[in-house]
């Protein structure tokens, strides 16, 4: 579990749980269990991905995979044990009120649940995705639209004040993609961490192998710039969701 | 996640959730999404420890095992899925004040991660166990404790009103575990469902291998008496929960 936690990675989530609640006006230590719930349920996710049964990966931000260091055993219940420890973080430590806690737990799990990135990730393993965009959307963008989600209603807001917000976390979901499929293709090996082209090896559909490198750029800017739109209309102080977005169109890993 | 929740088994934990919440002289009916809970998170369990990686089991409650049936992969995410949904389903299902609803999931999710049923499975693919008892306390007993735990926070009872009755839960655990060694050796398979001697096959520390079956069936029967008598003096309606206990020590399968 250390060893795939603390490999390193973007933090994307957590950072994003950080920012939403400063974006409201909130301490962002107060939101600190809930944001590493966030990683650590990300990670157990590509332990479970990264297996011989799943997309067979033996290399990981940049080390072996958990189960290449580890076995096959180890690495499984490596991922069953972060999804509860998370769960465990979240109710031991995520201060607040009882009823907000919980539907920032239910935003969580809905997007770690079937309906979220089991669900994706079934749809990847037994190809019955007839739209790419709806598999990634489970798989990937969920979670990432409950790390701005949960933070919303730890705070105790529901729609309408937090619409902006979400379409805000629904658009960054898909930017992230995208921008996920064209650095396969285009990015530095060494930077990334795993081999490069790993998707088309694995015969993936992906937004490039769909719609081809030009036009998946294009989807991207077009991405950013609604998620953006989307926070100028949410308010608050957003000026750090602003950098992230930013950073997730141009990132280079 | 259908086919091996509704292949049968006997139902212990969320009967002994219903039965505690009786006990209690709560109405059954509304511990059901715990009770329910409780279910998904075992046969969550029993899917991922059937792997190849893991114990290589090819039948479970007379059928084929979920990897059997439907791949590794598959498998792997229906355990995943069936964990992330028994959350959901206390989450979105369960009433009761919010305080209470999470001691209750803080219950079992404590059960079920490293200090609990994924530890104890840890212990046993990685043979680190000093003690088979602590290792089936981790891996068995936790969850049945909770079974009854659980229902204890949700009717929001602390310490000291409940000790006897987590004395009597943690009593059942080792019960339920000792005798599932013995069937393993002397159990017919067809009720049993699964292969016959596979604990022994898979060189597993058990209580018949340590201790002898003489030896384990007085261990069983010890347990069984402390059980009752943790029961007589935790008081209530225990008539169901004494039932329970002694359906553990004299069952078939």
């Amino acid at each position: 579990m250390r060893y795939s936690l603390l490999a390193g990675g973007k933090r994307i989530r957590p950072v994003l749980a950080l920012a939403t609640a400063e974006a409201l006006g909130q301490d962002t230590d107060e939101v600190m269990p809930l944001a590493a719930a966030l990683e650590l349920i990300h990670t157990y996710s590509l332990i479970h991905d990264d297996l011989p049964a799943m997309d067979d990966d033996e290399l990981r931000r940049g080390r072996p995979t958990c189960h290449v260091r580890f076995g096959e055993d180890v690495a499984i219940l490596a991922g069953d044990g972060l999804f509860a420890e998370a769960m465990r973080l979240v109710l031991e430590r995520q201060h607040g009120d009882p009823e907000r806690v919980l539907a920032a737990l239910h935003e969580i799990v809905d997007a770690a649940a079937v309906s979220g990135m089991v669900g994706g990730q079934y749809m990847d393993v037994a190809e019955t995705a007839a739209d790419i965009r709806h598999l990634h959307e489970l798989k990937t963008g969920r979670l990432i639209g409950a790390s701005v989600g949960s933070v919303l209603m730890l705070n105790g807001l529901g729609e309408p004040a937090t619409i902006s917000y979400r379409r805000f976390a629904a658009e960054l979901g898909v930017l992230f993609q995208i921008v996920d499929d064209i650095l396969d293709v285009t990015g530095d090996e060494e930077a990334l961490g795993k081999p490069q082209g790993s998707d088309e090896r694995h015969g993936k559909r992906t937004y490039v192998s769909v719609f081809g490198l030009d036009r998946a750029r294009e989807l991207a800017a077009e991405s950013h710039r609604k998620a953006r739109t989307a926070l100028d209309e949410a308010g608050g102080h957003t000026a750090r969701l602003e950098q992230i977005t930013d950073y997730i169109l141009t990132r280079q890993t």
